[in-house]
C-alpha cells in the first residue's frame, strides 16, 4: 500500500466549478482540506473550499505558491495549459496524470491510443485541410460529425456534415483549429460507466448509467441502464483496461455506445463526470469522494449501489423547477452559480426509484 | 406556504462546530450560503462555509455586522448567551426562536414544559440547597442523578448518588450552580426521534434511531431501533406534540426512554443531534439538510429512509480506527479538528446494514 494522505493534509485542485465545488464538499468529509486554483472570480467551489487562488495560469508565481500549499494536485477539467501543468508537477504529485491528460486532450490521441488498446471507436481521420476532409468523407461517408481535436465540450466546436457537400462549412466552422472527422455511430442508447484506480493499482467501477442527450449537453442519466449481464461485464473490462493502460489515478469517465456490434468507445474524461452525480444518492461512496480517496491514495469504495436513482441535469431557466422538486423529496444539488444562463448547468437532481 | 429564501440567500450559523460543519454542507447543496458566528480559531465549519465570523458573544459591533450580512439565524448549539440573542433577534429571523432555547437551556424549565405538556419525565425537583436536596431524595429515592439546570452536555455537570449519604459530595460537584435532582427510569432503550417542523406547520420525523452510550457519550445509533409498531407511533406523535406547543422551526432531536410504562422524554435539543448523523447515509434528505430548509423556509423531506445504519462516533483515539474502516465501504464523516484529545467528538462512521 502507498502511502495514503494522513487527515488534515490539502488537496489541490485546478478549477472551481461545480465539480470542484463537490470534490471540497466530499474531501472535507474525509477531513482532507482543498485549495482550489481558478482564474475567474466567484467560482462556485469558493462556497466549500478552505482556500481559493485567484489567478491566471500563466502566473508562475501563484502557481509555485498553489504547489507549494498543497500536498497533491489534481483537477476538475482537462483542458488546462501545458506550461501550467509543466512548472505544477515538478512540484507536487498531479493526479490523474500527464499520460491521461494528453490522451484525453487531443480526440485524434484519445481515438488513436484507445484503437491501439484494442477498444472499438467511431471511424474517425485526421483532418487538417480541405484535401483531408474530402478524403476522409470518402473513406468514412456521411453522415460524420468534425470536430476540434482539442478544447471541446459539451457539444461546442463540432459541425455536422449531413452530406459531401457541407464539407466547406463545417470546415469553416472550425475556424483553423485542427479537427478530426468521426462517422456516424448507430447506437441504441448511450451509457456511461466511472471508474476509478488508485496508486496501488486498486480499480472499482460503479454500474453503468444511460445518458440522454438534448442539444449536445447531458439531460438525465438513470441507473441502472438497459445492459445485458455481459454488457456490463464488457463496459468494466474495458474501463479497468484504460485505467491500467494509463497508469490512471483517479476517476475517470467512460462514454460508450452501445451497438449491436459490442460497446463503442465515444470519449474518456480524466476527472468525475456529470453522468456519474447520480451516485451522490445511490452509493454510500460517491464519484467525488472515491476520486479524493484515489488521488490520496486511500483504499476506494467498493462502488457498490443502494439505490437506483435518475439524475436530471438543471440547465439554464431548469432552476425555475427547484421550488418544485423542493416537495417531491429529490435531492436537490445546485452549484452555487449567480447568473442563469441558456445552456449554463446549474444544479441537478437525483431521484431515488428504487433499492437497488 | 410562507415565503422560502431564495438560492443564494445565507443562513447565519451560531457556532463552527462539527454541526455547524454539516449545517454548510447541506446548506451549499441547496445554492444557500452559510456565515459561521464563532468565538475560538479556526473551528471545524470554517472549511466549507462561505463565511467566518471570529467574535466573542459579547461582541456586539460583531453581532450586528454578522445578521446584517445573513438573511436568518440559526444555531448549533443551545448555550448562546442571552443578551447576543436579545440583539440578533432584533435584527433577524432566529430558528429556532426563543421559547425553544428558553425551555432546552435549563433542564427544570424543561422538564416542566414536557411535564405540562402530558408527557412524562423522569422524577425531578429543584434543588438550590442541602434543605432541598435531602427532602428531594426523599421523595424521588435514589439511584437518582443531580445534574446542574444549565450548561451540562455529554454527561459534564453531573453527579450521581446511589444512596443518600452521597448527597453532599453530589452537592459540592455541583459548585454552586442550580441543580435538579432526576430519579433513575428503568428503561430498555433510549432512542431518538430526530423531528423537523417548518414555518407552515408541516412537521416531518425520521424513524426512531437506538442509542447506546459510553461514559455519557453517545456510542452508537442504530436504526431502525427495537420497537414496536405503536411506539413508533407514540414516538412520532410526541416529538409532533413538543414541536408545535414550541411552534418550533428546524430540526430537533428527542431523547426517550424505551419502558413498560410507556416512552419517557430524557431531553429535548432544540438542534441538529449526534443521533441524527446516520441519516446522512441513510436518507435523501439529511437531517443537516433538513433543518436548513425548514429555517430557509422550504419544504421539508419526508423522513423516508433507503437504508438501514449504524453509525458509530469516533471520539478521541477512535481516529486510529480510520484506516481500517477505510477499506470497509463505511462512510466517513471527519470532522476536520487538529488535535485529538479524549472525550472529543473527532468524527463519525455509518456503516449501511441493508435496504430499508
Amino acid at each position: 500500500m502507498s502511502n495514503p494522505l494522513p487527515v488534515g493534509a490539502t488537496i489541490g485542485i485546478l478549477g472551481g466549478g461545480q465539480l470542484g465545488r463537490m470534490l471540497s464538499i466530499a474531501a472535507s468529509r474525509l477531513g482532507l482540506k482543498t485549495h482550489i486554483f481558478e482564474p475567474g472570480a466567484n467560482p462556485p467551489a469558493m462556497d466549500v473550499a478552505h482556500t481559493v487562488t485567484t489567478a491566471g495560469y500563466d502566473d508562475q508565481d501563484a502557481l509555485t505558491a498553489f504547489a507549494n500549499a498543497v500536498d497533491v494536485i489534481t483537477y476538475e477539467f482537462e483542458n488546462i495549459p501545458t506550461s501550467a501543468l509543466d512548472l505544477l508537477e515538478t512540484l507536487k504529485p498531479l493526479h490523474p496524470g500527464r499520460q491521461a491528460l494528453a490522451t484525453s486532450q487531443d480526440r485524434l490521441v484519445e481515438k488513436t491510443f484507445l484503437r491501439d488498446l484494442g477498444l472499438q471507436t467511431a471511424p474517425f481521420a485526421n483532418v487538417e485541410n480541405a484535401d483531408d476532409l474530402a478524403e476522409a468523407i470518402k473513406t468514412i461517408g456521411t453522415p460524420a460529425i468534425l470536430k476540434t481535436r482539442t478544447m471541446g465540450y459539451d457539444g461546442k466546436g463540432q459541425a455536422r456534415i449531413m452530406t459531401p457537400d457541407q464539407a466547406d462549412s463545417a470546415l469553416a466552422d472550425m475556424a483553423g483549429a485542427a479537427a478530426i472527422l468521426e462517422g456516424f455511430v448507430d447506437f441504441k442508447i448511450e451509457i456511461s460507466i466511472i471508474a476509478a484506480r488508485n496508486p496501488d493499482g486498486a480499480v472499482a467501477c460503479y454500474d453503468p448509467g444511460e445518458n440522454v442527450h438534448v442539444d449536445g449537453i447531458l439531460s438525465t442519466t438513470t441507473v441502472p441502464a438497459t445492459l445485458t449481464p455481459s454488457q456490463r461485464t464488457d463496459a468494466v473490462l474495458l474501463a479497468a483496461r484504460i485505467l491500467n493502460a494509463l497508469d490512471y489515478v483517479g476517476v475517470m469517465g467512460v462514454e460508450l455506445f452501445v451497438t449491436p456490434q459490442g460497446l463503442i468507445v465515444n470519449e474518456i474524461a480524466p476527472r468525475v463526470h456529470n453522468s456519474g452525480h447520480w451516485t451522490q444518492n445511490g452509493c454510500v461512496i460517491d464519484q467525488f469522494e472515491q476520486h479524493i480517496r484515489a488521488v490520496a491514495g486511500w483504499p476506494l469504495g467498493d462502488g457498490s449501489r443502494h439505490s437506483n436513482v435518475v439524475m436530471e441535469n438543471l440547465i439554464g431557466d431548469d432552476m425555475d423547477r427547484v421550488p418544485e422538486a423542493a416537495k417531491t423529496n429529490a435531492a436537490i444539488h445546485l452549484y452555487g452559480k449567480a447568473d442563469v444562463k441558456a445552456g449554463r448547468k446549474m444544479g441537478h437532481i437525483n431521484r431515488i426509484t428504487g433499492n437497488a
